[in-house]
């Protein structure tokens, strides 16, 4: 992983602001700086910056081998949590404190604010977090991997949908598959929802069957700590005119979405186009979620794409088109591509084709 | 669900604290007191509580079918997120401040602190934590059951560790088949750690293999929306001499622990058996954590059986025994149980035995 490069970035912050020293204290940044390859093992809890000097890791003694042995860093510093010493969990930032003032800094970058940290000031930067919206070289090698993953679990679906399992089943079948195809884990719990509980955005899972009737399937995969995020929706057997409707409206939202998206647009731009996609079948009123959410070590990070959102595209990111139709007990109607900003607009990760 | 036993309670401690209503903000404590079977799926924002009405859940649009459906309630009050409508995430304690205004409290107690509420005077109250600890006749049949399957889970992976499959190849047969013996999810992601990984307490599994050496299998099954937690340690061929001896510490240990466990003890007395058991064959400076946690609907809660828990033991609570050895560079060993407190002592409710 580029780490440098991204270390880079953030000094030329700390350099702007006339600071030192920069705080790192969450774990996704941290996992950004020095070890994006975990996925669900603890990060080390502070990433301290000072100067041109590489990071110096806070971790606990449980963490500490790891830290040193898996973490893109120059220093480790372990805060003790043995029998006989007391832990109350203000150990951490002991040895912070005392780092931050053997570095003699007054004035400091944070990514989260600090608290009883007396002698220096914090002032919040989002360096970080702007950062990791644009993907480099290595990051999409990955997501093009968990893209291709979801891809083939979506193209999977078509015969786990056979009517025989239930929700249940298809997920787990699902899951085996795609951790058995080089998936380290799922990228979050696998949402199979049919009929009425398709028509909610979120469900859990339940042994009912399916059967003439729309199934919402939203799962993805993590490949070297990096997430993919991909719906289909499959109209099985006899289903109600309303949702073949709302299945079209919603290729329709996702085209137009997807037609919206350039470099230097509000990324609010792409959400408005799907909305305005709905509106002309009669739909808009069911959509009742934001369009998408960027994408990358978290499943949901920075930019946001609903109607309030105040972020501009840019080339290298990555983000979720993911327009839905809810019609309570009924059912619904969702697709969910990952989408990365490319100089002339878009190119879609998720390939597999959907349809009824 | 014995709601409205669990309700009662929580009146007690409003009469107590002469205050009219309570505001419930913990989607974990919201999930004991009117939908425990929800395990990834949403449960309400709040839910209050006002003398002896059936509870008031505010929620969102997105979630508003559920919660009519599917939660205990008397009443369900929904904020709009729709689209021309600005979502600023105030929308919920907005609703929420108009039904309390509406109920003319001044003085509530919460489970979390309640900010930007003038008018109310708020008072912390753990006493839902609490209850929670001990768990009632309903919730001990599905950890039973929880803990029946980490048994059959347990026994299953003498097959699948046959030196052949690697740590997520190991990890992903083990889900899957629990899954399909009616677990609804696993409790959190499987950890299957082995030689040197397994001296990290916390691991990320890798596609690296296993032999002559010892693997940490720590997993655990949601039934019903609650947990289970169990560790077994396997040693694989032909083991270091130190692995062996670590392990029948650790056995020794677990025996130590679960022995100590009596209603009206201190949580710490059971940390404190297993240190001294570990102590007597050299091994307790290789025990770097707690020996256990409280499990239930949250895989880690209230009880803690540390050396500074301030915790007593009580008659119908679960938590986990769980020492561990950890030799950096070698390997590590534990042994976890899910552990019922009797009036007489504890019921072991893992029961798979686990040997070399």
């Amino acid at each position: 992983m580029g780490y440098e490069k991204r270390w880079r970035a953030l000094r030329g912050a700390m350099e702007k602001a006339k600071t030192a020293a920069f705080v790192v204290s969450n774990p996704q940044n941290i996992r950004y700086l020095c070890c994006t390859h975990l996925y669900t093992a603890a990060p080390p809890t502070y990433l301290v910056f000072h100067g041109q000097d590489e990071p110096v890791a806070v971790t606990s003694w449980l963490e500490m081998n790891r830290t040193a042995l898996e973490c893109h860093v120059g220093e480790v510093r372990v805060w003790c949590n043995l029998p006989g010493k007391r832990s109350d969990g203000k150990k951490a930032p002991l040895v912070l404190k005392k780092l931050i003032r053997e570095l003699k800094v007054r004035k400091a970058l944070s990514d989260r604010p600090m608290e009883g940290m007396s002698g220096v000031r914090f002032r919040p930067s989002d360096v970080i977090e702007k950062n990791r919206t644009v993907k480099d070289v290595e990051e999409l090698r990955l997501m093009r991997r968990a893209a291709t993953l979801a891809d083939l679990g979506a193209r999977r679906l078509r015969d786990l949908l056979d009517g025989r399992r239930n929700e249940l089943e298809v997920a787990n079948e699902l899951d085996h598959f795609l951790r058995s195809q080089g998936a380290q884990a799922m990228a979050f719990p696998t949402i199979i929802a049919a009929g009425p509980h398709s028509a909610y955005p979120h469900h859990d899972n339940v042994a009912s069957g399916m059967r003439d009737t729309s199934v919402i399937c939203d799962f993805g995969a993590y490949v070297g700590g990096y997430c993919s995020d991909i719906t289909r929706t499959f109209l099985l057997g006899d289903t109600d005119r309303r949702l073949a409707e709302a299945y079209e409206g919603i290729r329709a939202a996702v085209a137009a979405g997807t037609r919206a998206v350039r470099p230097g647009r509000p990324a609010r731009a792409v959400d408005r186009a799907c909305r305005e996609a709905l509106k002309e079948r009669g739909l808009d009123g069911y959509f009742v979620h934001s369009t998408g959410h960027g994408i990358g070590l978290e499943v949901h990070e920075a930019p946001t794409a609903g109607p309030f959102s105040k972020d501009v595209l840019k080339k290298g990111m990555v983000f979720t088109i993911e327009p839905g139709v809810y019609l309570p007990g009924l059912g619904g109607i969702r697709i969910e591509n990952d989408v990365l900003v490319t100089p002339g607009g878009a190119e879609t990760l998720t390939k597999a084709g959907c349809g009824p």
